[in-house]
């Protein structure tokens, strides 16, 4: 019986988690639960998962059971990360704001199932640092691509790695041009073709900066240089990702786009439980196609490739310029377009920092956000 | 440094896997060569990789130098495999003539890399049951679809497997009716599209007979019911191969058609090996296409889920048949569409033994044969 602790249980991973719990209750068993905000939400997953400790970053949560310990806000909300009786934290929480948590889970010697692909975005190197100090220590990726290159990394030992292959969908302007993306709206690009997800990164699968930044997670969780991971597109979203090793065999990952298989992976690893979620078809489906991401159009995603190499906090600012500029597009604030522009300025104006401890990445962060949300107030 | 006995060196997999070993002379060393009746090219393959042990089925080799022992003759050439020290034997003897080689690899301790899908069809429960007896010696598959399963394979635990997809080219003839193939000729047939490979497998892959040769050899490499071997037409033969796990995953595995890939991850097992042979890529293929195979028309391969579902001598008939009336189509005494009716036919008149031992087996095969050239003669 494994115990977990999910960050952003009333998120999209977070929901799907629970319901990935709910089926094999056997196997896993509920020790805590923090939100954000849906206090509605959480005591309803309570009332269910009876979990020992909960707690939320903007609301006071009120119960009248007393076996239940509760936390309010991101200080206390470490306190319990450190507390907690569990074998796993799922860090499921949308943006920077899972970096301090997913930080803590691992230096209280917890392992960490990663859905917050930026953290590693952020402090990859960090992270990676902190955990060679804890051997014990796992961290699972959930994103389906990584969960597909982990899978798939089992074919091989680690200095047989080629390169990594990761899938992009495209998302929803696919073979769109710069032209045709000027007009875009806020409705179109909440459109994903494949997959149901939260609105941050259904926008950044519009302009393919989820890729990016899955591109640096993939860096830093696999440990090989982006010159190593080549993207591409392929629409269909069946193909997650796959692993070419040194003698020219690629393994790969395939199944329906169902967040629920990564996530009971990682919960499940290392080994594998059966489930009744509908299975991938080959020969109902027919057709899987691939071909090149367009750098061009998409700019975001060359964007993530400068900041990558450019190292130390440049991925810090491309982040949170990303996470503002979001939050701006889906408050109507700005256009598409706009979004790529900020980020590139955002770049532009930032003097990167190397080898950056927590505290500087999170200034920086910080920093970037107040910069880009002052120019549209 | 591994010592390699290949049987079958002067065929298609033994001079590929001499190209693998010329390629990696730090890991791999030539210990036997034993060929069919080439002795030319036997000669040129001994100046070059210098083995001790040599030895020919049809043909007597007379060599000048002393240290290199010659063998002639099946019996012989069962006491060179006796008597030879090496880690792995190749057996790439085209057809049913691969057995009592293969049986004696593995009853005189000796690790087998196995081309030869025959072996499998023909004894794969007894061999199984030697196996097992000898929890040292190991059976690595050759043919690129089992090593594509055996590779995907290592991605979750045995008991974790829900099915195999075994993907098949579809041959020259794919999309093709009855009334198609009632005019084919033996240089259509001979007319791969996707590999070049020996004159028998490359008929039995027009027929589909390969694939159900490999349905059979599948089911005892992975000791898993044919029930839950899913076979699925894959013209571009890119993804070799995949397991469907209980969780949903499937893991499979891809590149370029290229026997030496195979051949060069069963000398290597259990590492990878760097190679400098032809990459896949996805972008430049662009399009990856599946479809179920047509049973009615390619009534061969329903034939072999006939052959295994009624097992004991079964598939050795199916197989022998099927040896017997490629060889009849080879030298234009038959038609194509003779094959399936020839192996039919010897189904239906075949009283099953069931738990056949390796004698009974190989009585049935040899009286089968005969039988049908007596028809043919």
């Amino acid at each position: 019986m494994k115990k977990i602790l999910i960050l952003g249980s009333t998120g999209s991973i977070g929901k799907q988690t629970l319901e990935v719990i709910r089926q094999n209750k056997k196997h896993f068993q509920v020790a805590g639960l923090v939100c954000k905000n849906n206090i509605f939400l959480l005591k309803e997953q309570i009332k269910e998962f009876q979990p020992s400790y909960v707690g939320a970053y903007d609301n006071k949560i009120n119960l009248n059971d007393k076996k239940i310990k509760c936390f309010f806000g991101e200080e206390e909300i470490l306190k319990l990360i450190k507390l907690i009786d569990c074998d796993i934290v799922v860090v499921a929480i949308s943006g920077a704001a899972g970096l301090r948590p997913a930080f803590t889970a691992i230096e209280s010697n917890k392992n960490v199932a990663l859905a917050t692909k930026e953290v590693m975005v952020l402090a990859g190197e960090l992270i990676k640092k902190e955990l060679k100090k804890r051997p014990k220590v796992k961290l699972f990726p959930i994103d389906s691509e990584h969960s597909a290159i982990w899978q798939s990394l089992r074919a091989g030992n680690k200095e047989e790695v080629e390169k990594i292959i990761l899938t992009c969908s495209g998302g929803p302007f696919l073979g769109k041009k710069i032209k045709d993306l000027e007009t875009v709206n806020l409705k179109q690009a909440l459109n994903h073709p494949n997959w149901k997800m939260g609105s941050k990164i259904t926008i950044d699968s519009a302009t393919l900066m989820n890729k990016g930044l899955e591109l640096i997670e993939a860096r830093w969780l696999f440990n090989i240089p982006v010159e190593k991971i080549e993207i591409i597109v392929h629409p269909q979203s069946i193909l997650h990702s796959a692993v070419q090793f040194t003698d020219g065999s690629i393994i790969g990952q395939f199944g329906l786009p169902d967040m629920k298989v990564p996530i009971q992976y990682a919960l499940s690893y290392p080994k594998r439980l059966k489930n009744n979620l509908s299975r991938f078809s080959f020969t109902e489906l027919k057709s899987l196609t691939f071909k090149k991401p367009d750098l061009k159009t998409f700019n975001c995603l060359k964007l993530a490739y400068d900041a990558i190499k450019i190292g130390g906090t440049m991925p810090t600012v491309l982040n949170a310029a990303d996470e503002a500029a979001v939050e701006l597009f889906l408050k109507e604030k700005i256009k598409f377009l706009d979004i790529p522009e900020i980020i590139f300025q955002a770049m532009q104006k930032h003097k990167t920092i190397k080898n950056p401890g927590l505290s500087e990445i999170l200034l920086v962060d910080k920093l970037t956000r107040k910069m880009i949300y002052e120019n549209y107030k």
